[in-house]
């Protein structure tokens, strides 16, 4: 039996949608069970045998300072739901929630790793291969230092390493060019760590990629720092959905339009099921003493269900102990690359 | 009369699409003359009673270091053809080569506008509202300081006022959430910057803006770090390719998809030109004294004439005397700014 804390205040909808996704989540696994964390009179309605609500009295706000929600609001969902996998009473934790205040409440709470400065948000997005490339930071670590980025290299091939069964898989700095003269400071600085590790053996490093390489699948994973790879994430949904607006307003255009679309149908489903992006919702929080997961704050009940899958997998495929071996196994590197810049600002 | 240098060595393909590309322009446009820049050799199967060559000796790879291309290729194609732009030979030079290469040169020998620091590449991208959103800087401007995003809503805002006809475009400061307390230190900063140049009815300042508003159309101009836009616009263009392959190979599944395909040919043929990017090449250097234009390194042979076209229609439209007003008027502006920081490094 595999349980799961769900932080059912979070997230653009609240209850409304995560509710409705536990309910399929826990019609579709029969040995999962479900902590919904929240407000009693919101999670009122729901029954089921392998569910129970855990009270929290307080909601982070999607717009609440992390200060805020961290300090003052120690009785939120969202916290009680992390201090579940704390306590052992679950094995993972969910959110919708707003993610510099799950970033900085699951770091409060569970501490980091050795060697991990800034727990880092690793999603996994669909590629012209079919797979899927996953990126991190998503998270909100905004002014991230080149040992920062490096270690997220680190965790991210061993996420991917634990989740494929794949020895080393190939790590991308993202960056403005191929050259290793192009990018920023921190990026040149970067590239610098990531070679010398690769050298070394400690990871597979193919070199700088650029903004179409994540959706090329060039590399399985790819490093940047959060503030561009949000930008890099949601200007990639933007055009997606730009574009499958314009396809259904052409297809609305005229009646003879209409009918091609009536033909077209099948293999417009086909694509769709294959671009959605709520398929690939659900980002594992890397660098924590336990596992976190993030869902996108607009999910709808199945784009949540399948966050609550990816948690559900992670903790039935052990994923904590296997990033933590690896990471364990890098440490001298980690720690040779902080030393060598001075202690690096958490 | 209105007379282009074009840089025909340029790009990933050179001449044999640059003349193509310039033959098409010359047939659509009566009153152009071409000044066409590069190896004689290369460019001697071309003639036309409007275009003439001019010689240059050496070419700037794509992967040339900044400081090969400024300082050790002096008859560079790119170079001469910007060379005309100075002399009065040319109202404007077009180039599909190394973009850091050409911002550098482009410096170097127009100089900047009073209060301008740095030049900054600003194309215009398409948005759901079926007009163009323009995003700036999406050159080579790594490292980014408040100050100089502050020059770029300027220019920005210039640009579109003059090709618009517009009294007061929006802007809007690319972050990663909508709150003032988002993002990097630097972007806090411009936040401010820009919050008080709006007050101070300099600016039609919006506020923060995503990823996705870029395609939203939220507002007329965003403004972000060159690293940020690029990694915006490659991953932007990765996401739209993977989606036109998708659908290109879910139409030729089987039998009944490829009678499908044919049904709904011209609805897919009508969207393929709606968000095809070749027709949004083409992209200002800004804050320049002379107008040069720069074309995706990898445009085809239509791609680059739209390229053409845009530095025509700047050329016409007096663009760089309109922008030099509006730049003028918020120079107390720009120069209070940069005093506040100190002086901002180039």
């Amino acid at each position: 039996m595999i349980t799961l804390a769900v932080d059912c205040m979070g997230g653009d909808h609240g209850p409304r949608v995560t509710l409705a996704a536990c309910r399929q989540f826990l019609d579709s696994h029969p040995d999962a069970r479900l902590l919904l964390v929240g407000q009693p009179d919101a999670l009122a309605g729901f029954a089921h045998e392998r569910a129970s609500v855990v009270p929290a009295s307080e909601v982070v706000g999607m717009d609440d300072p992390i200060e805020m929600a961290l300090r003052r609001k120690k009785d939120s969902s969202m916290r009680i739901a992390i201090q579940q996998v704390k306590d052992g009473a679950a094995a993972a934790a969910v959110s919708a929630g707003n993610t510099g205040a799950l970033m900085a409440i699951s770091r409060y709470l569970l501490k980091t790793l050795d060697g991990i400065d800034r727990p880092a948000i690793a999603p996994q997005l669909p590629n012209a291969k079919g797979e899927a490339t996953t990126v991190l930071d998503l998270g909100a670590n905004v002014d991230c230092s080149a040992e920062h980025l490096l270690q997220f290299a680190v965790m991210g091939s061993a996420l991917v390493s634990a989740l494929n069964n794949e020895e080393a898989p190939s790590v991308g700095l993202l960056n403005i060019g191929e050259e290793q003269i192009k990018g920023s400071e921190v990026i040149k600085r970067a590239g610098e760590l990531l070679r010398a590790a690769g050298k070394a053996g400690h990871l597979n490093f193919y070199g700088n990629v650029e903004g179409n390489d994540i959706f090329k699948g060039t590399t399985q994973v790819v490093v940047c720092d959060g503030f561009v790879g949000n930008v890099a994430l949601k200007s990639s949904e933007g055009v997606a959905s730009m574009i499958s607006n314009a396809l259904k307003q052409e297809f609305k255009r005229n009646i003879f339009t209409k009918m091609a679309a009536i033909v077209a149908y099948p293999v417009l489903t086909a694509l769709m099921r294959r671009v959605d992006h709520r398929r690939y919702n659900g980002a594992a929080l890397l660098g924590l003493r336990g596992l976190v997961f993030k869902s996108h704050g607009s999910a709808d009940a199945l784009a949540f269900e399948h966050a609550l899958k990816r948690a559900y997998d992670a903790a039935r495929n052990n994923l904590l102990d296997r990033v933590r071996t690896r990471i364990s196994a890098a440490l001298p590197l980690l720690l040779a690359a902080q030393s060598e810049s001075g202690p690096s600002a958490p």
